[in-house]
């Protein structure tokens, strides 16, 4: 099976002009069927305080009332991913920004009010693959927004490492995929104080151990169980690095 | 040749939920391929407002400093365009929202500084229709945000209008074109107080002889303008109207 490469991008990477820059540069010399997907979060914080809008946080997971829902398509949908893609294309990237509604490439349902009403937030329910590979066959990168709509004419707020996590499972049917979660540190750290203290490969196991004995913790958790549930569903790698670590660094996730 | 229609539709049709779902239903039942150009200038203003930014305007064109500018990335490229989207992709259209940088569809350069200095708005150079012609021939309708892009990383705002001619000019090479210019009013009237004074057909000349005499003025100008431009230049059919008239009423021009 020919290769894809997935490379998920944080928010603080694509908010910072000069670590974007870096980021698209890196990114643009992987060869072969490659995604990117980003976030975004610090932005829409940012507008909605213009705004005089507060941003109310759950678990670390943003309420988006309608007042927010029309932050985060203005933000994730306009700002961030068009930007990411005029960037692209002048780097010679076949690039083009999608939503879930585009293309109707990511269905979701809004997220059902139990404990917490967390609003206008789509939970995942099909990656419609047979949309996304014909693009990424013919070398056209989509650049996934953390946006997904509910069929209904509704466009809903999801995660950007959870639409990582889904679409590399998704296409791992007919690639073999490569997921890497590019964040600000060089990969999961034994130290949080120590750069160089990189894990350089982490199973499963591993991680329950570290977790237990409170070494990884807060932001890695989700984003580490994400993995593992992709790396358990299909994909073949997964890798967490920063910028210069894209093409080899970081920590390889591992089945046990 | 195969037909494709073009409907241009303005922000006051955009903006307004109900008017926008009535619009979106008139344009599904349009049959075979189609493509969607919208505006949405108020919003873009409302937005300014609300961010305690102000609306620069210079005979009808929108100054586009770098605030603006980000502005009409979000509103125009994200809010607008993604939910006219997932709207269409609710009732059964396989819609895809599109900047000109997305796939490199629509070319433009800064528009050069002589009196003044409109800013980050682009004058069109090309129009790539060998990228948009595959889509409209699987049913995939393109909707275009009134934004091109430089090709060098910067986005820039273009008028919808101009768009909307200008693409109907180049896919006039492969298809017999007919470009639909949806507004609030029937057509062009010889009383803009009379909705039913619509002049049903309209040459070049007769537009002269009424922009003479007044009948015809202000915003309908750069219109009829940009119509009678792209009736020359290879577009088979255009007409002007309203969301009623949609499928075949309103004024349409002829050359002489």
């Amino acid at each position: 099976m020919q290769k894809l490469i997935l490379v998920k991008v944080g928010g603080k990477v694509v908010e910072n002009p000069d670590l974007l820059s870096s980021l698209l540069k890196h990114f643009s010399s992987i060869k072969g069927p490659k995604v990117l997907i980003h976030g975004g979060g610090r932005s829409a914080t940012a507008l909605a305080k213009q705004m005089g809008i507060e941003t109310k946080m759950v678990d670390g997971r943003r309420i988006t009332d309608k007042q927010m829902l029309k932050i985060v398509t203005m933000v994730y949908g306009g700002l961030i991913n068009r930007n990411i893609v005029a960037k692209l294309q002048s780097i010679g990237i076949q690039a083009l920004g999608l939503t879930g509604a585009d293309l109707n490439y990511l269905e979701a349902v809004k997220r059902p009010v139990k404990d917490i009403d967390y609003g206008y937030v789509g939970d995942i329910t099909k990656v419609n693959t047979e949309i996304l590979c014909p693009l990424v066959e013919k070398n056209i990168v989509p650049v996934l927004s953390p946006l997904s709509h509910d069929g209904k004419g509704q466009i809903l707020n999801t995660n950007a490492d959870t639409i990582a996590a889904e679409a590399a499972i998704a296409f791992s049917k007919y690639f073999q995929t490569e997921l890497i979660y590019c964040f600000e540190m060089p990969g999961v750290l034994k130290d949080p104080k120590d750069k160089t203290s990189v894990i350089p490969d982490l199973t499963l196991n591993d991680f329950k151990k570290y977790q237990e004995q409170g070494i990884i913790n807060a932001g890695m958790i989700p984003k580490l169980d994400n993995s593992f549930r992709a790396l358990s569903k299909g994909v073949n790698k997964i890798r967490i690095t920063n910028i210069e670590g894209l093409e080899s660094g970081g920590t390889i996730l591992k089945t046990n």
